[in-house]
């Protein structure tokens, strides 16, 4: 697995349990995975020749993030290495303009979007403020701006799209296996602030049996005709009218299927596993009838001690499942998250609300 | 973690999701836990400045067997290194005669026995045959034998046991705290055969709960008594009269509770880190009505490949649980484990054989 956070420090757990030495390649030997995994090579994945090193050996190589450079995932499967998922379907979430353009060819409901360089006329069309996202490069609300008509534009490469008015986000979570093969996971409600999620309900609340499976098969088409082998999550805008459309797309274990360690038979990182070994997929049936998962941010410095904080949170909610990354604690930055399970949707919220809270702040 | 067998394997999964990084003493690189871990070191467990060298750094050096010697626990105890658990309770889980010696003190129910210098008048008494056992070093059926009065025995320390009328085996786990707090896993019923654990049901199929919350006091009790830090797994005859006897103890993750993994809130990996790092202690729920765990004993050589026998599983069984040790096949070595979970013990339990044997025996 190329990029060594916390996609691929879970995705070594998992890969241990099927028998499987995951392989990583670290820009830093204090990278999350690179703390815990054995076999770890310490290269930038913008390096052909660290990646062709790294590549030596592995029976197929895949990713923990979206920015190794096409040419480079080109050049390794040129020289023989299997790549799952492969340049020609990683574009699709490396590019968000190449992205909109092809759902937009397969007839796939997206929001209004324009090139950035129409910018003006766009918004003038669709009304202000719009959302201009860079069309590269941006994660976790970084590279998406809420722009009106006067406001100066970063320097980039940009697209812009209609402010959609919005019921909530939900993300639709599939895996595809070489051979063709296709598991949907319940779907899912992902809950933002500031452009990050921060809590993912499981399933999502209220959602009518017939939308589910709209996602749900939005997503398995999608995997199929672009070509994903590995997971792909479909990151989604339900309407305010409860249409649905295809906001961003992802290839790789997702933070809006966390909830699936404990949550689901089959954890995402172990399905992404047997998607890209062409193993079978694994059951997706939820463990549980209500699963939240709420990430970890890091808080402010002072007050009690990260251990400390988990000593606290272990002794108030002895079932609560932590899972932390290794990071070291900055504001703002996702350095673990937290999973409750249970059978009322609303107590399982507070108790993951509480927990991740009590990490955050130490109150 | 002292060992990088199986348990240490699992139990630096566990340490992952818990943000610890577990360093492991192997004996050798290729041992289990040494071909997934990043920290560790190759040295052997009765070698005084190898555990020296291991242990500095560490806040805690934990087991994942019986091996060590008491002296070296004691040494590093003595030079400041927090072990856990510590030789006092250690040698009840390494020495059978002096555990058998201790639970009579307590008033523990076991079954009748004797020193094996005693042997032919023991033997006399209880009736052939007996059940003599090494007093140190035995595990998975090594170190027992059925013996008759004029058959010999072998040349070590050795005590003997009345041959119990059994109804079947049953675990009690549970974990204790430095601080004290204590938790119980549900009872399981052990199912072994040529002396080596094959199959657990959780929980253990028609115990009336009386009995059940005889086993966990009775395991409670013993952690307590004997100091234990950590997890203690209590096995114990079900006599024909349905009355409790305890067998064998250990004092590390066991494999009874491998099923937790899946099974329970909590796993027992993680159960025994929180409790040697004197975290509180998680929910032992469980997560199914029936949880079997299967253990894969190196079958012969021939047939399809190992990996061939995963594919198929998969196709068969998207839901069974699969847990690989990274061990070298070997006729009757535990190379791994599957767990299955559902509504239904008798289905739950042909899914888990069935996925065990076909990993075994590839048909």
């Amino acid at each position: 697995m190329v990029g060594a956070g916390q996609l691929a420090r879970m995705t070594h757990q998992a890969a241990i349990s099927l028998g499987q030495s995951l392989r990583i390649l670290a820009a830093s030997p204090d990278d999350g995975a690179a703390l815990v995994a054995a076999d770890v090579h310490v290269g930038h994945h913008t390096d052909l020749a660290a990646l062709r090193a790294f590549a030596k050996g592995c029976d197929v190589v895949t990713w923990d993030h979206e920015h190794v450079p096409s040419p480079h995932v080109e050049a390794l499967a040129a020289e023989g290495v299997r790549v799952a998922p492969g340049a020609a379907a990683l574009r699709y979430a490396q590019d968000k303009r190449a992205m909109r353009e092809r759902l937009a060819e397969l007839g796939v409901p997206i929001p209004r979007w324009a090139p950035g360089e129409h910018l003006t006329a766009f918004g003038d069309e669709v009304g202000w403020p719009v959302v201009v996202k860079a069309v590269r490069g941006g994660y976790d609300g970084r590279g998406v701006w809420v722009v009106d008509r006067t406001d100066p534009v970063p320097d980039t490469e940009l697209m812009v799209e209609e402010r959609v008015r919005l019921r909530r986000e939900l993300s639709a979570l599939v895996a595809r296996s070489p051979f063709g093969q296709l598991a949907a996971y319940p779907v899912v409600e992902t809950v933002q602030r500031d452009g990050i999620c921060v809590e993912v309900l499981a399933p999502a609340p209220g959602l009518a049996d017939g939308r589910a499976v709209e996602a749900q098969r939005l997503a398995l088409r999608l995997a199929t005709e672009l070509d994903v082998v590995g997971l792909l999550a479909v990151e989604l805008f339900e309407t305010e009218d409860g249409s649905l459309l295809v906001n961003e797309l992802a290839m790789r274990p997702h933070n809006s299927g966390h909830w699936t360690i404990e949550g689901a038979r089959t954890s995402q990182f172990e399905q992404h596993l047997r998607a890209v070994l062409d193993y079978p997929l694994g059951d997706t049936t939820a463990t549980a009838p209500a699963v939240v998962m709420a990430n970890v941010l890091g808080g402010e410095p002072g007050g009690i001690s990260f251990d400390e904080r988990v000593h606290h949170l272990f002794a108030t909610d002895p079932g609560v499942k932590v899972h932390l990354y290794g990071k070291q604690v900055r504001p703002g930055r996702k350095i673990g998250h937290v999973t409750a399970l249970g059978e009322d949707m609303a107590e399982v919220r507070q108790r993951a609300r509480r927990a991740a809270r009590w990490l955050q702040e130490g109150r």
